[in-house]
């Protein structure tokens, strides 16, 4: 299977998970209804980014596998037959809470999950509040359609999470996101951060020969807490093929969903005539295992 | 020191090396008139790039440390007191030959070497013939301007060196590369790998909160060997700050000399914001040291 259909659902959010909810799964209709195979949604897409603000009951969106936000996204990857990407707010155990990729396959069981690894803490951002950092390791999810190197948002900015997730035989690097602009930020620092973000992304494709999928949330979300002005996610999904050339993406303030086809015997035609994997020095890699080398 | 002004030399070469080393000294001579005190070279520059093809002669370009290039290059450093990044054929013993980038100071003396460590090896590039990998690791050259995390072309695509030189403290990545197009490659195919090298470059920029600076090699040169129709180096050497930012940029055709003001306090700022050593998970990344997790 050369070509891939692929799904894509930037949203909006609010408080009323219930409406959200409803929303993905009217886009991820559309999306199967054209032809998609695989339909990936944004991060926490069930609920506002509710990591704006420390704020002890925001746990209370958290959920046990299986819960009802996880089995009413199994039962619509069961009905419309589909490969499923969604980013939940798992409860593993009390005190503990990850930031959870669940991959359902086209009869509605869970292929496989992958917890955010790389957990950021910024003002506006403050997820080591929430969430456990990941202990699953960089591990493609198997699917029917391939192999899933499934990331979450803050892994975008380290090539070694992509790296690693190639390395285990991953076909796609897929990034559900919820990134977005300080509503203090000056215009060109604005600029420069999406750039980077686009950056970054696109250069994980180039660096390990993959197509790369990136979902994130778009439009403005209050700080319910009035500590700043909120946050204006900046929406621009993208998929680039594996040359980092952008194939298709979104705008900044829409919302929306997107079939787009993928190529995917590019990969070996691109590995061919960049053979990095070949010439990667891991004698010599020994000490990306430490923090700083002083 | 905040600012820092860097000189880039982009150049065509023919056979003739005297004439090649001389228009570089030429421009390294403009580059201090405007105030650099830092100069880069490109790849390779005082001959063509003679590895086009695998011939057994051109190992006579190659010479021992210190030799006639290497002592010309140190004049011209103490003679402008300026700190001078070039790179040279060094016969390091019969049958071992390395691709290396020497770093005068400002008082012609050595401050060290990188021997590049990735080696590629493709039609046209057929520099595993030639050079021997590099086994002085990912070291960055301590200089009385900082500490300059030197890598070479190839090294370009591989975040691994990246990430090794601004563990080990580099404040800027020097990239001196010949790269080009192969003239059987169709226009899209070429827009994509100019592109792919763009991001590839700019992406270590973001990853690391680093200024990167890819000095390139320009022109036409034919294969003296007549089995290719030759290479045409891409030129556009360039500046990036530390989110990827473009700063400045070349042309793809102009034989150059061009001083560039780097604004070294920004490192900090954008690793304030974006603090992403901070957040390596170095506890999972033991197998960025394996070939393939097959």
């Amino acid at each position: 299977m050369n070509k891939l259909k692929i799904g894509i659902v930037q949203q909006r959010c609010t408080p009323d998970r219930k409406d959200n909810i409803e929303k993905s799964i009217g886009f991820i209709r559309k999306c199967a209804g054209e032809g998609a195979k695989l339909v990936i949604l944004q991060e926490l897409h069930s609920d506002i980014y509710f990591c704006q603000a420390e704020d002890i009951k925001m746990f209370d969106l958290a959920e046990s596998f299986p819960g009802p936000v996880y089995n009413q996204f199994s039962s619509v990857a069961r009905e419309l037959g589909i490969v499923l990407v969604t980013s939940l707010f798992e409860k593993r155990a009390a005190g503990i809470y990850h930031n959870t990729a669940v991959v359902f396959e086209k009869d509605g069981k869970e292929a496989g999950r992958y917890r955010k690894m790389h957990i950021p803490e910024d003002p506006a951002y403050y997820e080591k509040f929430y969430f456990t950092q990941g202990d699953l390791g960089f591990t493609p999810v198997s699917t029917s359609l391939g192999k899933l190197g499934v990331l979450i948002c803050w892994d975008q900015w380290f090539p070694e999470s992509a790296r690693l997730m190639a390395m285990a035989g991953a076909e796609l690097l897929i990034y559900p996101t919820s990134i977005g602009y300080e509503s203090t930020d000056a215009e060109d620092e604005k600029e420069r951060q999406h750039n980077s973000w686009m950056l970054s992304l696109r250069g994980h494709a180039v660096a390990n020969g993959l197509p790369v999928i990136a979902v994130n949330r778009v439009g403005h979300e209050e700080d319910w807490t009035g500590v700043t002005n909120g946050q204006d996610f900046w929406g621009t999904s993208f998929v680039t093929g594996p040359q980092g050339e952008i194939i298709w993406e979104a705008g900044q303030k829409e919302e929306l969903y997107k079939v787009v086809e993928i190529d995917m015997a590019r990969t070996e035609a691109v590995r061919r005539i960049w053979p990095f994997f070949r010439d990667r020095r891991i004698d010599a890699y020994d000490d990306l295992t430490k923090r700083y080398l002083d």
